[in-house]
C-alpha cells in the first residue's frame, strides 16, 4: 500500500489485483472451445514492420459448420479488449468474459450459426491465446515483453489469411467488425479484395485521428509511469505484481471515451452513494466506483504489454500507409460494404465513417449501405445494440449469401 | 529513470522535472503586481464542509482604478489552472505565465483598465499565493498537504465577497469568468444576488455531469498512483521530487478534453516529426509530443495537492445543494446574465449553458443573453476567441454600467 492509500484515495484493488506470478496471461488457453493454429511452422512470420515472429499461434473458435464449396464462413474481427469468444459462456478462470457478441451470434441470430460457420481469432499481439508479448519466445525461452515487435493490423490480416486457407476458406463471405475490428475489416478489403464477398465495417476509420491517438497516449503513459511495469519485464514479479494500477487507469480513461456524457447522466448523474455530506475529498461518485469497478475487472484479464502493443497497431492505422493515400486504398474494395455509425459516438465519430461512405460511394460499382445506431452508449454502442446492429448486418449478409455474386476471376 | 525509460517510453522530463525542495510551490509569492489579503486575521475561516483554515490568505491583482462610488469594479473569475495573473507579463521565476486573458483585459480592451477596476484573485485552495495544500499550517507549522480542507465554490465566492469588502466594494458591476470560474459566477449570483450588477457565464454548468467528475476522477488517479505522491506529504522530498509523472498525465488527459477533436485534426492529423517508418512502438506523432509538452509545462507551476482539492471542488459544483434544487437556486439570481457557450466544446457542451439560460429566462424580470463562440478550440474556445467571447461581453457590461441599474435595496 502505497501513500495514496494513507492519503485516503479510495481503493481500488479487489482480491484479484495480485495476480499469480506466472501463466497468468494466457487465461484463454485452457478454454474448452478454444483451439490453436500455428501460423507458420517452417519459417518465422515477418510483419509489416520488419519484426519476425518463430512459431506465433493464433487462438481461435469457431461456430456452426463450414459448407461443402466453403461459401458460408464470415471472420468476425474483435476490438481491442476483445478476444477468440465471440460467442458462448465464461468459464472461468480459463474464460473470464462470456462471448462479446453472444446476442449477434448464434442460431436465428444475425450471425446465424445454423446457415454460417463464423470464426473469430484472437489478434496477433494479443493475451488471449494468440501470440503476443506476454508469449513465450521461442528463441530464448523467455516472455517477449518489450522485446515483442511492431503488429499492424495488415499483419493481423495476413495472418488470418492463413487461417482461413487452414480451413479450407478461400473466400470468405463476410469480415466483419467494430472498432479495431472494424479497422481490420477494412484492411481485408484492401489487401484481398477478391477474397471477401462483404464487408461490415462499425465504428471505425480509415485511419487514427489525432485525438485517437492522443487518448491511446495517455492510457499508454499510465502503463508507463507505473513503477510496477518495469520495463516491460513484470511478468516474473515473485509477488505477481505488474502495472496493473497504470493498466487499470488506461482503463477507467478509454470507458469514459468508449460511452458518452449522455450515458453517463442517465446512468450515474449525480448520484452517490458513497454520501456526499460530510465533505470529503475521498468522497466517490457512482460513477467514479463504476470506472472503480472497470479498472479492477479489466486487470485480471489483460496484459498491459498486449495493451500497448494494440493501441500502437490502432494509432498506426492509416489503410492509405504506403499505398499512395487513403482514397487509393479505399479504391481497391470492390466488396459490397456496410458502414455502420453510433450516433453518440464521440471516439470515432460518425464523420469518419462517412468518409468512407463517400470514398466507396464514388464508384458506382459496388454497393455501399450506412446504417446510423441511435443510441447514448457512445462508442460501446457497436456492442451494445443488437436490435438495432444486427438485423441490417444479417440482411445484408443474407442477400451476399444468396446472390452468391462472385467476382470475375475469384477463386471459389 | 524507471523501467518506462528502459522500455524506450519517450521521455518527457525537461530538466525543470526536479523542482527544487521547498518553496517551489508558491511562485506567485514573489510577482510584482501580487498582493495579499489576510481573509479572516482575528479567527478562523469556516469552509462550507466544515474546515477551518487559520489566517488564510488571497493572493490578488488589480487593474484601472476604483471609482469614488465604487460602481466600476468587475471581478475576474479564474479557471482550474489559472491564477490572480490575468493580464501582464510572466515574470520568471516568480510569474511563470503571462496573464491569461491578456486579450480581454487593458486600455480600450473589453474589460477596460481605463474605465473599470478589475480585480482578480488565486482561489482558496490554490497553489499561486493563496492559502492552499502547499501553504504553511499556522497551526502545525507544517504544509497541509493532505490535511488541507474541502473547499467548495462557495467558499470561494464568500472569501471574495470579503476580499471586495476589504478594498471598498460592495456591489461589483460585473462577475465574470470561464470553466472553473463560471461556476463561481454563478455561486456569486445566487450567494450574493444584490451585490453583483451583472453576471457573464462562459463554458460552465449549474453542476458538475458524471462525464466531468468521471474525467476529474482519472486525473486525480493518476496522481493518486504516482508512489512520489506519499500520500500527498511530497513538499519535503530531499530531491525534490514529487508526484510529477502522475500530475503530467493528469495534464495530458485535460488538455484532450480541453480541446477538440476538430482542432487535434487540424493541427496534428497524423503528422509525426519521429519518422514513422521503421515502425517503433516508442514513435510518437506530433499530437503525442504536444500532450508531453504540455505535461511537461505544467508541472513546474502547479502543485498536485491543489489540482487534487480544485478538481473536487468542481465535481461537488451543483448549485442546488442544500438550496432545494437546481431551478431553485438559479431563481435567485437577479442579476442580468450573459451565458457563452463554444460549440466544439464537450467537456462542458453547449445544452449544459442552455439550461441555464432556460431557468433564468423563465422569469421574465431579468435580461439573460446567450452567446455562441464558434471555435474548434473546444473548452478553450473560452480562452482562446478573444474577438467573439470580447465584444459581447464588453458591451453587455457597458450597458449595465451605464444603465446602472440597482435593485432596490441593494447597497452602492
Amino acid at each position: 500500500m502505497d501513500g495514496a492509500r494513507r492519503a485516503g484515495a479510495p481503493s481500488d484493488e479487489p482480491a484479484a489485483w495480485r495476480l499469480p506470478a506466472s501463466g497468468a496471461w494466457h487465461p484463454g488457453l485452457g478454454a474448452a472451445e478454444r483451439q490453436f493454429f500455428e501460423l507458420s511452422p517452417d519459417r518465422p512470420f515477418t510483419l509489416e514492420g520488419g519484426g519476425l515472429l518463430h512459431k506465433p499461434v493464433l487462438a481461435y473458435e469457431t461456430w456452426g459448420a463450414l459448407d461443402a464449396d466453403a461459401s458460408n464462413a464470415v471472420l468476425v474481427c474483435h476490438a481491442l479488449t476483445g478476444d477468440a469468444h465471440a460467442h458462448g459462456a465464461a468459464h472461468p478462470p480459463a474464460q473470464l468474459t462470456e462471448g462479446w457478441w453472444n446476442d449477434f451470434i448464434g442460431p436465428g441470430r444475425p450471425l446465424d450459426t445454423n446457415r454460417y460457420f463464423i470464426v473469430c481469432a484472437n489478434v496477433l499481439g494479443g493475451c488471449q491465446g494468440s501470440t503476443g508479448p506476454s508469449s513465450l519466445n521461442p528463441s530464448t525461452g523467455e516472455r517477449y515483453g518489450p522485446d515483442f515487435p511492431v503488429v499492424t493490423n495488415r499483419d493481423v490480416v495476413r495472418s488470418q489469411w492463413a487461417l482461413g486457407r487452414h480451413l479450407g476458406i478461400e473466400r470468405w463471405l463476410s469480415v466483419v467488425g467494430g472498432s479495431m475490428g472494424g479497422m481490420a475489416v477494412l484492411e481485408w478489403g484492401i489487401t484481398y479484395p477478391q477474397r471477401v464477398g462483404s464487408l461490415v465495417v462499425i465504428a471505425a476509420s480509415a485511419e487514427a485521428s489525432a485525438q485517437q491517438i492522443a487518448w491511446s497516449k495517455v492510457g499508454r503513459q499510465a502503463i508507463y509511469d507505473d513503477p510496477n511495469f518495469v520495463g516491460g519485464r513484470y511478468y516474473d514479479a515473485p509477488d505477481g505484481e505488474g502495472p496493473h494500477r497504470g493498466l487499470a487507469n488506461a482503463r477507467r480513461i478509454a470507458m469514459i471515451h468508449y460511452r458518452s456524457g449522455d450515458e453517463f447522466d442517465r446512468r450515474f448523474a449525480r448520484h452517490s452513494e458513497d454520501p456526499v455530506l460530510p465533505l470529503r475529498l475521498e468522497q466517490r461518485f457512482d460513477v467514479e466506483s463504476y470506472l472503480d469497478y472497470q479498472g479492477a475487472k479489466f486487470v485480471p484479464r489483460f496484459d498491459a504489454n498486449t495493451y500497448l502493443v494494440l493501441n500502437k497497431m490502432m494509432d498506426l492505422h492509416d489503410v492509405g500507409r504506403g499505398r499512395g493515400g487513403t482514397d487509393a486504398a479505399l479504391a481497391r474494395i470492390v466488396a459490397p460494404t456496410m458502414v455502420m455509425s453510433v450516433r453518440t459516438d464521440f471516439l470515432y465519430p460518425r464523420p469518419q465513417q462517412l468518409r468512407i461512405v463517400e470514398a466507396l460511394r464514388s464508384r458506382d460499382a459496388i454497393r455501399v449501405e450506412h446504417v446510423d445506431i441511435d443510441s447514448d452508449n457512445g462508442h460501446d454502442g457497436f456492442l451494445t445494440e443488437p436490435d438495432q446492429t444486427g438485423p441490417p448486418m444479417g440482411e445484408f449478409i443474407d442477400d451476399i449469401y444468396k446472390s452468391a455474386a462472385v467476382p470475375p476471376g475469384a477463386a471459389r
